[in-house]
């Protein structure tokens, strides 16, 4: 990606450091991205019945169906914060539509960091005019890492696509690295098309968009409270719009769920020391609900992640992860599957020559195992890491 | 403990080497226990529907009330081993069987260790003759050493009673250091009593004793193929008998619970990489499934069992995973401790100068957290671990 192209019709953005979780931290971590008229807005958050406040806001402003701002910080989620986060949360968007001249419930918050802190109001509210003065079409990568907290790197996309009407592009950041697991909407992400999109349809793609992106994937199995996917649209008065064409509306969905899908696989490539990132699929199940919780079973159970760590084709602890899931199947019709080596053939051990061979496949940084049950036609997959001493170093930190 | 006091009317134990993981080690890894004539046994196996091949036959046989051998070894579980491993653990306790001279549906197997592997015959039964040689009153902790993998030491308990025929002893073995999860039985255990007692109610006492003690601790969240906790009860043909009277009947069954809650408190606390053992303790839930929930949602979170073992106040992790839990709750109401410290009161931050308190209590081997949600009268209570770089290390290490 050149930067050069990394701008879209209708949005600006800015960040800066504000020292949110450290006085003085030269580290940005607030962001805001503004458009020139209100954007067509969609949204998921997560389904922790713990929400933070910014959680709050935004799933009650995202009635309205705009959007004119978003103001993202990292360091503090302003989460389980009471009366007092809600209220901080409400001043922090009140001041930033004040500096550009919208109404407060256009302007979403989102936060990510630490639970259970207040924030430092007066650093925030101190650099804002400055954030809203700095805005400008190329900083898109200087919100997107104004975002991350354990994070290694930026997770960014950026897409172009085709309809009747015209060229149009997607782009999208996101966040995420520990506190990630499926059934959830996803970390933090914004994507941002400047196709102007029918609100009800920019709805129904996101969430078909994020079940099959953000939802299945798994690094830690903790469910955060702050997360929340934001779709926006047009932003631009001279926005192309999306027609009623069924092939164009299946353009647009397509090339949102490649975006989120690359986003998704970007946030499990960069969990919390994670050196692997491993597809489960798991086959023939008897529904959909019990595919997917057998490849979840899998995909968090601790001694399956350090296996993977350990390049260990101990195939064991798989099939006793399934076995605990919940879900009925026949263990004596099972195949099982290591990248393309079958290590179990019909419920029965495969002859020792897999071994090796199974071996070599996990050494890879990507691999996939598939588990087929032959007891149904459904299936499901969940994308997950290994878990390695650093992970629990980083997360054993005080305070991480 | 005098090892002068480690023997039981009725019963005799040995243990030796039988290279069962790798030929030629000197480490005992098959034990056996005997008794004089068959005794009442009762028994609870696990709930993961691959079960190992010994989980079968002795489920099966369990139907008889009887035992008069176990026969248990480490290093190879005889899980997910098709047809072969059946006939395997059929041959095994055949061949205790005859070399003692009694009906083959009264010998118990049991086995711990890696998952897939065939069993390593030939030298099983090449020792199976000097293993009953050897038996002896005297022999209980070889036994107890016998069945270890991956534990550190040997748990066991001992304990005295007196009702009103006479004063009786239980004595208890248990091995699990991995694959330790609640909603099961419990990896390996077996509990010896000299007190005869009617089966109904020894397998009352030992299902509910089991459901307070092993089903309540969680190291990983894993719940092995094999577990399975049994109770011999009597043994000798002059045992004295447990009467009907509803007090001698509590003094059995609460000396019973102590012993299972001793053996579960050593395998937590000798858990893999282990050096944290925390009662999460949960209170003013809905109904006991939410109470359960919560607290096996807290206790399995690697986000909260990695700030245990950095010693981390960071509580927001313990109310995040309890609102991930999917019961409900209000969060505004919830008060928090860690041992006892108030981290939330009435769902707001406590004043700061709580958290070198909370810290302080975290440096302790032992401490308690307490979750009170005032949204009812139900409580729920799971004993875990904390999660170390270790733990990682352990099942990492290749076929560990």
């Amino acid at each position: 990606l050149k930067l050069a192209n990394m701008s879209i019709r209708g949005f600006t953005f800015g960040a800066l450091a504000a020292g949110i979780k450290h006085p003085g931290s030269e580290r940005p971590d607030l962001g805001l991205i503004v458009s020139e008229k209100p954007a067509i807005a969609a949204g998921v958050t997560t389904t922790n019945l713990v929400c933070a406040a910014p959680v709050l806001i935004t799933r009650k402003r995202l009635e309205t169906g705009l959007c004119r701002a978003v103001i993202i910080n990292s360091g503090n989620a302003n989460a389980y914060t009471g009366s007092v986060g809600y209220q901080d949360a409400l001043e922090i968007t009140g001041a930033v539509a004040g500096l550009i001249g919208d109404r407060e419930d256009l302007v979403l918050p989102m936060s990510t960091g630490v639970i259970g802190t207040h924030m430092p109001m007066d650093r925030i509210k101190e650099k804002l005019p400055s954030l809203v003065a700095q805005l400008d079409a190329g900083s898109f990568m200087d919100v997107a890492e104004s975002m991350l907290t354990t994070d290694t790197k930026a997770k960014t996309v950026f897409l172009e696509g085709t309809v009747s009407s015209g060229t149009f592009k997607i782009m999208g950041m996101a966040k995420g690295a520990g506190m990630i697991a499926p059934a959830m909407a996803t970390m933090l992400a914004v994507i941002i098309t400047d196709m102007e999109v029918d609100q009800p349809f920019l709805q129904r793609c996101l969430s078909s968009s994020v079940g099959k992106s953000f939802n299945i994937i798994s690094i830690d199995g903790d469910t955060s409270t702050n997360d929340t996917a934001l779709l926006l649209s047009g932003g631009h008065p001279d926005a192309i719009r999306l027609g009623r064409s069924a092939s164009d509306r299946a353009t647009f969905e397509d090339l949102l769920s490649k975006a989120c899908m690359s986003l998704a696989r970007q946030i499990v490539s960069d969990g919390e020391g994670t050196t692997k990132v491993i597809e489960i699929r798991v086959q023939g199940a008897q529904n959909d609900h019990s595919a997917e919780m057998i490849a979840r079973t899998i995909a968090e159970s601790l001694l399956v992640k350090t296996a993977f760590h350990g390049e260990d084709p101990n195939w064991g602890r798989i099939i006793c992860a399934a076995g605990r899931s919940g879900c009925i199947f026949d263990p004596s019709r099972v195949d099982l599957f290591i990248g393309s080596v079958q290590v179990v053939s019909n419920g029965e051990p495969a002859p020792a020559s897999w071994e090796n061979a199974a071996h070599e496949v996990m050494k890879s940084r990507e691999f996939s195992v598939l588990l087929d049950l032959h007891s149904g036609d459904s299936q499901g997959v969940i994308f997950t890491t290994d878990l390695s001493e650093e992970y629990v170093t980083i997360n054993a930190d005080y305070r991480s």
